[in-house]
């Protein structure tokens, strides 16, 4: 199992049983995902941006428009991180301090550079669309130079990272489990609902199926 | 309408038609929601941490451990800013450029100060519990002296707020629109599925109704 090794800035402290650095688990957690909360620092302050992204192997993909002050202040600086939680419960305690949450989070440290060529960037580009819908961009239109030209691609190779992890029922002190209260797990789940065709011609279009088997998993 | 100042801090540059500065409806983003991504600066870094929050007025709370190295940072460099948002919707447009999602994201800059007293304490972290699940601190024992002693319950006055929001259909090129490829807006939701008990005694004892209630607005 490759781990990611532990240093001051992946180390997780609070909660350190939880606490989780393979790259499998890792990874598996950033493949459940296409949004992710990306850090930069402007005048001072650390700023989080949710973005979307995908990943290849090692590297996770950004992108934006050329006038991003964001992605252009981080590959400026080359300080950023990257964190995707996906939250799965509501843990409801016998205690106050015992109600939590279970969740999947991960915090990505790495190094940034831009990708220049245009059939890179633009492969690229399709992985992100493909991270939202597989299977996707392959059946879109292949896109215009112009809108190549105005698009910036970051490639963040991820080089320390870890993940933060609580998938089980509820922990409480020993000596409230005789109280009389309801405790438990409410799990929580993102789902896709009845897709809503676009005006025009999609109304007379079945939905492509690829997009329809999407849907399906996911509803 | 009541409106925050806009700043070079919350400016929204990139899609400024999407940008919101009303209190009103930066509240109400906050108020859907319980987890917020909480930016600090380690080792010259921005990271961002998913925290449980609470709102009341124009103040944040948030809470961890007394020895959480996160909230210890930013109350001594007064330095974080909070995000929260939620995503609304898949949107599939006939290019790769026009893709896009559904989402409402606040973004908050403030002022940081411990609270110490102790029934101001206790009072903001029922307050945290019911953000998650409404009316349900009054329902569990309570908090024990040393529980209270170990936790850590920051404030954050927001002095500076925007909000992007996404809420519409696709919005592809003009030309586009005779594509013959199907187009349209997936909504995405977050769900609550059934309870489960945890052992012992709540197998045998009712979900109470305010539960049952948070449960079935979101099931």
């Amino acid at each position: 199992m490759k781990e990611f090794e532990k240093t001051k800035l992946n180390r997780i402290k609070r909660g350190a049983n939880r606490a989780v650095y393979d790259t499998e688990t890792i990874n598996s957690i950033l493949d459940a995902g296409f949004i992710a909360q990306v850090g930069y620092i402007y005048d001072g302050y650390p700023i989080s941006i949710p973005m979307a992204y995908t990943r290849k192997d090692d590297k996770i993909y950004l992108h934006g428009s050329t006038a991003n002050r964001m992605l252009k202040a981080i590959l400026e600086s080359g300080k950023t991180s990257i964190n995707v939680m996906h939250l799965d419960g509501l843990v409801i305690a016998r205690s106050g301090l015992h109600h939590s949450v279970n969740y999947r989070s991960v915090t990505l440290f790495g190094e940034l550079k831009e990708i220049i060529e245009d059939s890179e960037k633009s492969k690229l580009l399709g992985d992100i669309v493909d991270q939202m819908i597989p299977n996707h961009w392959e059946t879109l239109r292949p896109m215009h130079q112009k809108e190549l030209d105005r698009t910036i691609v970051v490639e963040f190779t991820i080089t320390s990272a870890s993940a933060k992890i609580r998938a089980k029922g509820v922990n409480d002190e020993p000596e409230d489990y005789e109280l009389p209260y309801w405790a438990g797990v409410i799990p929580v789940k993102q789902v896709l609902e009845a897709p809503i065709p676009d005006k025009g011609y999609p109304s007379t279009i079945n939905i492509p199926q690829h997009i329809e088997t999407h849907y399906n998993k996911f509803k």
